[in-house]
């Protein structure tokens, strides 16, 4: 059988066990130049919750009764097109289900003998292209510059604040919680970490950022993207990748946006998947930094497709610690 | 006597008289390769609410006691400088005063048989090179796109419109009342001006941009802009130039800046005097434009200095009907 998660009912605000359902289907069959492949894991990110509504989004929304979208990395467990070997791990979009079958276009065959085949998804994936074309392509960091990145021990984030350490700049995290921070700090190199939950968001950042900053990759919106509008340099950059804070709620009322005028900053809001022409740099760039250890990530792994409702929920208040995955195999 | 307005206090919210003071100075004396000159128009713009402040702004503070800044049209009444001659009209930054004196370098020399001099501080001056660049290099509007402009009856919304509909946009302006209105839709050939005093802007918005806005040069910040982003389309572009609606009080809380995420815009604050390298170029098509009739302006002029401060203070407030200047003589 094919285990699958279906969207049941459109959440209003935050998302519920109660709107996701479990449900068997057939095991696709493979007809002639298909690749029929078993899930291995299944990529959670905060996007879904966009495709959950149908108000206006980037993001197509999923249609009630519809299995849950999702990057995948799977096994092809069979093959009728000669580009795909059964065994070949690949990574697609297979979605919330146990089972995929494609003409295979849209797969990349993955080597498990490089690095693992989870990073497809994380850190060589969708989130890891994220960091780098909004970094590089909107941030345009220079040595020296001061770069702040918010959810900084996350998917994208972390590799964010690495890839612009590499670049030879201040990199200040934001995260939730101690032990965020202190992996952020020790672990990945950045210079500081913020936790916002300890209440002193303000004087923390004034602290953390003397010169002030001169590239934002914003992940979360909210009261935190408000307080960071205050320390933007003249003539800064944001690089707007998503505002988590408020995908369940109410969006919060800015005061600070007149700093954009002031500070003549550049915001440009984006969606990695618009413009593809940049990832076989990208990609090429990261897995050097990843395969020679200059790169490092984390993961967060949910067992078995069942966890997936409730990981995605947690996911959607940072109750994960680095990428989050759902282990299916 | 050199006649001066003086910044007397710091307003607190919006300016008064009492934050004026008028005094009068000795006539300053021509030192050898100086150029001495008597003040006809004084330009008032928004940009000068900010200078009467010391908090954080892009423009530097006018410290109490001191003369207010400002763009100037001249006549040179004294000259121990061989570029200029007595009698010549020239563009500069005397301030709110009846004689400026100086060696000259910041100095533009008129010619009144092309266009009338007062056009030097307004649709060939600063505003006119505000419009230029940021709907050129920052808006990059294309033909057939639907460009929307706040203030459009103000200098630079003026110049905005107009050149976008040369070149071929659909625009929209948004104005105070409705003979601004019919001025900038009759007079200047937008092809809709929304008056935002109607009370009706979210609805006569929609209606007005039917097929959304590819293009938004924002004057004015608060509602109007808050409820502009809700009509912005994917890979749409805001140049920020103003948010006069909040110099006086405290930032509107701004809801939709999701739309920048959602929309993958591209929102850039921006001063034209950050770079001085597009005036030859925008002054020169500007030029073409104003000589040929293309592109039509409209002055509210108060007479006096003495008028200066109350024709500000109304400026702040929408009050002006076009270009603000002060007649001197």
């Amino acid at each position: 059988m094919n285990h699958q998660i279906r969207l049941k009912s459109r959440p209003t605000g935050e998302p519920t066990a109660a709107n996701f359902e479990a449900a068997d289907g057939p095991v696709p069959e493979t007809k002639d130049g298909e690749v029929l492949r078993r899930t291995i894991y299944l990529s959670l990110d905060p996007y879904m919750r966009g495709r959950m509504s149908d108000g206006p989004s980037y993001a197509t929304p999923v249609q009630i009764g519809e299995v849950m979208g999702g990057h995948t990395v799977s096994e092809v467990v069979e093959s009728r097109n000669p580009a795909f070997a059964r065994g070949a791990f690949v990574t697609g979009y297979d979605g919330w289900q146990a089972y995929g079958v494609s003409n295979g276009k849209e797969l990349r065959t993955l080597d498990p003998q490089v690095v693992p085949i989870s990073t497809a998804i994380g850190v060589l994936g969708m989130p890891g292209m994220t960091a780098f074309v909004g970094l590089m392509d909107i941030g345009q960091p220079k040595p020296g510059e001061t770069v702040v990145v918010s959810a900084a021990s996350g998917a994208v984030g972390a590799v964010v604040g690495q890839l612009a350490k590499i670049k030879g700049c201040r990199v200040v995290g934001i995260a939730g919680g101690q032990a965020k921070c202190d992996w952020v700090v020790r672990e990945l190199g950045f210079d500081a970490c913020i936790d916002y939950k300890a209440g002193n968001l303000r004087g923390d950042l004034k602290e953390a950022t003397p010169k002030g900053i001169d590239c934002l990759f914003e992940n979360v919106g909210g009261e935190i993207f408000d307080t960071l509008l205050t320390r933007m340099n003249p003539f800064s950059r944001i690089a707007l990748c998503g505002l988590i804070a408020q995908y369940n709620s109410a969006p919060y009322p800015m005061q600070n946006i007149g700093s954009v005028l002031i500070n003549r900053i550049r915001m440009q809001g984006f969606i990695v998947s618009d413009d593809l022409s940049r990832w076989p740099l990208a990609l090429k760039e990261l897995a050097g930094h990843v395969a020679a250890g200059r790169i490092k990530y984390r993961e967060s792994v949910a067992n078995g497709l069942a966890a997936a409702p409730a990981a995605f929920i947690s996911l959607l208040k940072g109750g994960n610690f680095g990428k989050q995955l759902v282990k299916l195999v």
